[in-house]
């Protein structure tokens, strides 16, 4: 048995996609059972209620809201969807100040569908644009614009790196130094970086982009799930929990911690069955993870 | 209609792999009759005839070998896996020297399983082993001990790097700038590196790494495959024809020019709806789709 204290959970969050089928007061029962200090807001479940009932419903159960996720989806190439992704982003933001999240998580978008809404069909090529490198430069230019109104509503725009399995269809941002080289032209409190082990176990270069996400000020996030294998056909949904899979959370949570990262530690994990199961369950499995594989390496 | 010629297929080169269920005699006769320059064999193909009759079947045919897959899977941790793994290693270099071909593709092998054979109750955490730095520094230490043994033989050791979604059980070398590290410290008559778009055409670095292996002489070999979604549940087998998917083969295959490439173009596919098409079929699409995506973009 796991002796715990709310000492022991105050740097624990969970993220409401772990329970997915869980209402946001069902998701924060959940967390005030089981301990936790925080909880990681999906934007459907706030929506759902409305911001100031969400803002109420968090900080009556004594829990911090840790980050809204997610913002994004603004890579299209096409001015129309360009303008109702910015347009979209500024909801998110709004939202975000409104719960008093002060980070909205960017997942930003894949490769470009083609043919899009409304292309004639002398320009429907019935194939996905390829231009890796121009979708990669719209991300930053996206960034511009929002970044403004964010600032004045107190919210950080954060952007996740993806596992390259995503690259093509959920976020063209594939690496922790790619997104702080995309962050790069903005300040540190204006756009920061979300590390989930995830996304980014493989990356031969991920100490040093840890370290310079902590020496930069802008490692804002620590998400954790495990790789497990065999990945299912639904791979967006193929997560484990913590401890299940391949991935090193002694080694790159002592890196995060190295690095100066002092905030919460968000369990997100998608996974059909791990959904299916009592909310709970699962959050006191995910606390008893975060308590022996993450806590005693986050110093 | 594509009009061909030799020379137009003069560097194109049918992978096995592609064609699957094909014996080489039969892999051999497909690429003949659709007028390749050159075959990447498959050690379990040449196996069955033994390496002088496989060598004697794709030079009566009039075709180059471009490369032999696979040697690697040596990240073991425990001295009788990694004994086991350079043997193999040895043969595969005695097997490519035998059939002339002059390079040995590594697929370097993930995260080593654990619990291992013969492991005692008491040391079988019935979990994988997590160490990712120390199986890519095993990597080195095979190497070292494979190169002065392929060197006598005049092949050169060519490391794989293969995308972040095998990084737990296939390769733990997860971009081509990790995998010229890795190389470095032998020389590149000794250790290459290949570009398999499959693998590598989501890294934000590719451009310079591609760049950086021409110019330290270590381009050893181009293999084409596309990125096609939905993943299937089985996703090592879940690649696409050349122009099928997401990949920007027009300019990868211009840095691989102008990084001074001059080999043979080989097409690899793993698929099971390809492989289950007659041999002469596929190897006519993968033809035409060289000629038309990938041969405009090659100097």
């Amino acid at each position: 048995m796991i002796t715990r204290s709310n000492f022991t959970l105050s740097r624990c969050s969970l993220n409401t996609a772990t329970i997915k089928h869980a209402n946001l007061a069902q998701a924060v029962d959940a967390a005030a059972a089981a301990g936790y200090g925080a909880v990681g807001l999906w934007r459907d479940r706030v929506q759902e209620v409305g911001t100031e009932e969400a803002g109420r419903i968090v900080r009556e159960a004594g829990l911090e809201v840790s980050s809204l996720c997610r913002g994004g989806f603004f890579t299209g190439s096409d001015a129309e969807h360009a303008r109702a992704a910015v347009d979209d982003n500024r909801r998110a933001i709004d939202e975000a100040a409104a719960i008093g999240a002060c980070e909205l998580i960017l997942v930003v978008g894949g490769l470009p569908a083609n043919p899009k809404p409304g292309m004639s069909a002398a320009l429907d090529t019935g194939q996905p644009e390829r231009d890796l490198r121009a979708a990669r430069d719209r991300v930053g230019q996206r960034l511009a614009e929002l970044v403004p109104y964010a600032r004045e509503r107190g919210v950080r725009l954060v952007l996740e790196p993806m596992h390259p399995i995503f690259c093509a269809d959920r976020g063209v941002v594939s690496t922790l130094g790619q997104a702080l080289d995309i962050a790069a032209p903005f300040s540190a409190h204006e756009v920061g970086v979300v590390v989930d082990t995830y996304h980014v176990w493989w990356d031969p270069r991920l100490a040093e982009s840890i370290a310079r996400a902590g020496a930069e000020g802008r490692l804002a996030a620590y998400q954790v799930g495990d790789w497990v294998l065999p990945l299912k056909e639904d791979t967006l949904n193929s997560r484990g929990y913590v401890g299940d899979g391949y991935i090193d959370f002694a080694t790159i949570t002592s890196w995060v911690r190295d690095a100066g990262y002092t905030g919460a530690v968000e369990t997100e994990i998608f996974n059909v069955d791990i959904w299916a199961r009592p909310f709970g369950e699962v959050a006191e499995r995910v606390a008893a993870d975060y308590a022996t594989r993450v806590l005693p390496y986050l110093g």
